[in-house]
């Protein structure tokens, strides 16, 4: 689990490894944070970051704000602020959201058990909903918890990918200049309509940019800023990197970001969200065997399989679960070998409902037993069946998951954690390996 | 079936109301035909397509060009052209491609059955792919099968969501203007960078606007503008609008097009695709009765059910399938009432395969029995469960469809049509209405 301020009671976020980003747990925060030092030549400095999160939405034609939408039952802003929060040198949070939306915001921080936010009232646009986190944390403020920063992060809701390694080439590049944000390559040309919306120029591509977020300011230049912005400014204005130019003459320094930077905008763009979570969380398996004599054999086999379809398996006759569960592996395969009851896969239960590591994602649990199908009785045969189906009914209920069956290659019997995972196509797929990767990258939410 | 030149021997695409997509059948065609004179106040014109797909795709990721990547199997271009092609007034359509991918691309056209399209050989760049494609349309060709259209369409092999009142307004406003393009509002504001990476200036986001596809032409106008064009046009250019402006002296008519224009380029966009193409092809369902009597009782309990997950729901007692399923329905329920066999399925399954509906679009069939499982002995359940499982394994084999069973409330038995559709997990739910839907929307295409 992940130490420090930006942890708590739950795992913070998919393991480094599993989620392909780089210093996303504590000791990658550390390291990163002396990277201050070699880079910028500078200390580390206090950062906090802004999340002006009161817009409507009304691009994603949905009556519910884009950042409120749920991607796998969860908010998109909760995505973000894990994003933020897991990178331990980002002291506070300041997300500006409107008042209708305050209790709502309040219950997404409890239930997914978001640290260090502040909550303050969005302005009618986004930039006073960013001059009204800035006002948060500037010394003049009532508010006593918040310390002024040396440098803000303002960053938008609904970017969820974004990596720690981006944050901290932003701060430290505003370390230096005062100003600086993340760019991407124009995807179109950018064109000028004539007033009969007829074309008048087209811009060349390769000299211009898209401007991303985020961004990072020395906190006086872009308070500063603000505080002398004109109401035109404030009304139509976007981009806070203008506003440094414009009203403290600071020429921000312009990093480049990587594609998932890109801002959840259309419902298309929520699809592609879940898509790439779903990617992101069935890349780690973790195979469970009940002995470690017949590791070699079968354990091994699967991971052979496996290896095909996953980047990370790990094979364990259980004495460090813990540790794999710390280490945020949301796949799991549990293979009877000695019996056929389900005492080693409700040991693994517990220890996931212990660990809470199902409140971000889903987990999924498959419970393989050795029966031989083909000798046994069909009566016989059923009944097994009928005794995994209820331990799945059971297990489904206690915790956070569905549990149903389904048979495998070589007589096993299959116990998974959701239903539409591994659907019964395995009653007649010799095919395990890419069924269970399938299932786990089709994990879906619907409540039975 | 569409009529027409863009018919064929399978159905084109979703019905309109399934699509949600404007005059996309052939009577439609027929009638947006008609516009051209309402609204240019001129004749319908003779219109051909030029599609460059020689682009490899670099930013997506993967080795596979873009244009040929997979969504539910199916080649992305393969969308591409079955938009255009189901628009009857588009007499020929050009695709260039590199020489490498010629062969592939024949065989897309083979398998999906695409009509109306002619190869031609990419150039280097996508300039020099359209030019080529231009070439090919030239009298002065000697590909005499080609004839020379007054106004020619250019559009992205990865814009597979076109629809045809778009493609109606870009050329109508062409026969008028002499050129004519879709733009979008920019998403992110455009920067422009100085040598050093620092922010030079920002640009007023409102004044500008995204260049996006389809364009249109008269084919004067653009070939003109490609035979006087630069080799740095051709090589460092991307925008035929820019071209027709330079050296046609064209300003092009800026028609608004919708989110839906957007181009495939990133990962993430595949799967965004991916998600709106089983959307569109989930929101209609035909409930199949194999009796009237009971079609008041049971038909209708299911269509209530159905209706809050679902947009069109149809109850037939079988006379007019053959109707609906050339209305391009992509889901059906068999209620097995006076029988527990199978025939009625296996008659609808006959049905779909000589319709070849599944060619384009994967196919759902859900077969319900009514069987009281409470009354009768666990043997026999059993019994009956593996008879539906072997007819599953039958139907599978025979056509492009996996089938499982399963079961829901009120002891039925349920028959899918693809395993992951609809999972395991009803065999604990009560709710078939909101199970059946998202196995709808689950559609996958993992083969086994």
């Amino acid at each position: 689990m992940e130490s420090g301020p930006s942890g708590g009671s739950r795992p913070a976020e998919p393991g480094p490894r599993l989620r392909g980003l780089r210093g996303a747990d504590a000791a990658a925060s550390a390291s990163s944070l002396s990277r201050f030092g070699a880079e910028a030549g500078c200390r580390a400095p206090a950062v906090a970051a802004v999340l002006p999160a009161g817009g409507s939405g009304e691009r994603m034609g949905v009556p519910t704000p884009k950042q409120f939408c749920p991607i796998l039952e969860r908010p998109l802003i909760s995505y973000t602020l894990q994003a933020l929060e897991r990178v331990s040198w980002i002291k506070d949070i300041i997300v500006a959201v409107t008042g209708e939306n305050m209790e709502t915001m309040k219950g997404i921080i409890q239930r997914y058990q978001h640290k260090r936010i502040s909550l303050v009232e969005a302005g009618v646009t986004r930039h006073r909903s960013i001059f009204n986190g800035l006002k948060a944390l500037a010394e003049d403020q009532p508010n006593c918890r918040l310390s002024k920063p040396e440098v803000v992060i303002i960053h938008d809701a609904v970017r969820p990918f974004v990596e720690e390694d981006v944050l901290l080439n932003v701060v430290t590049a505003a370390q230096e200049h005062g100003a600086s944000g993340a760019i991407r390559p124009l995807v179109s040309t950018v064109i000028s309509p004539s007033v009969d919306s007829c074309l008048d120029h087209s811009l060349e591509r390769a000299r211009y940019r898209a401007s991303e977020m985020p961004q990072a300011f020395l906190f006086d230049v872009i308070y500063e800023a603000y505080q002398q912005c004109s109401d035109y400014d404030l009304e139509f204005g976007t981009e806070c990197l203008h506003l440094a130019l414009k009203y403290s003459h600071i020429k921000a320094k312009l990093v480049e970001g990587s594609p998932d930077l890109w801002k959840v905008t259309y419902k298309r763009d929520l699809y592609a969200a879940e898509s790439i979570i779903k990617e992101r969380i069935s890349q780690q398996v973790c195979v469970v065997m009940d002995t470690k004599e017949d590791e070699e054999h079968v354990g091994r086999c699967l991971e052979e399989m496996l290896k095909t379809e996953l980047n990370h398996i790990k094979v364990t006759s259980g004495q460090d679960l813990q540790q794999i569960i710390v280490e945020q592996c949301y796949n799991f395969v549990c293979m009877n070998v000695m019996t056929s009851d389900f005492e080693e896969t409700q040991r693994l239960l517990n220890m996931l409902e212990e660990s809470n590591l199902s409140i971000l994602y889903p987990v999924v649990v498959i419970s393989v037993h050795f029966l031989d199908y083909e000798s046994v009785p069909f009566g016989q045969k059923m009944e097994k069946v009928m005794q995994i189906r209820e331990f799945a009914k059971e297990a489904k209920k206690e915790i956070f998951y569905y549990l149903a069956f389904s048979y495998i290659s070589h007589s096993y019997a299959v116990l998974i954690s959701h239903a539409t995972l591994l659907g019964p196509h395995c009653l007649h797929t010799p095919r395990m390996e890419s069924t269970s990767a399938t299932a786990w990258r089709n994990r879906s939410y619907e409540k039975v």
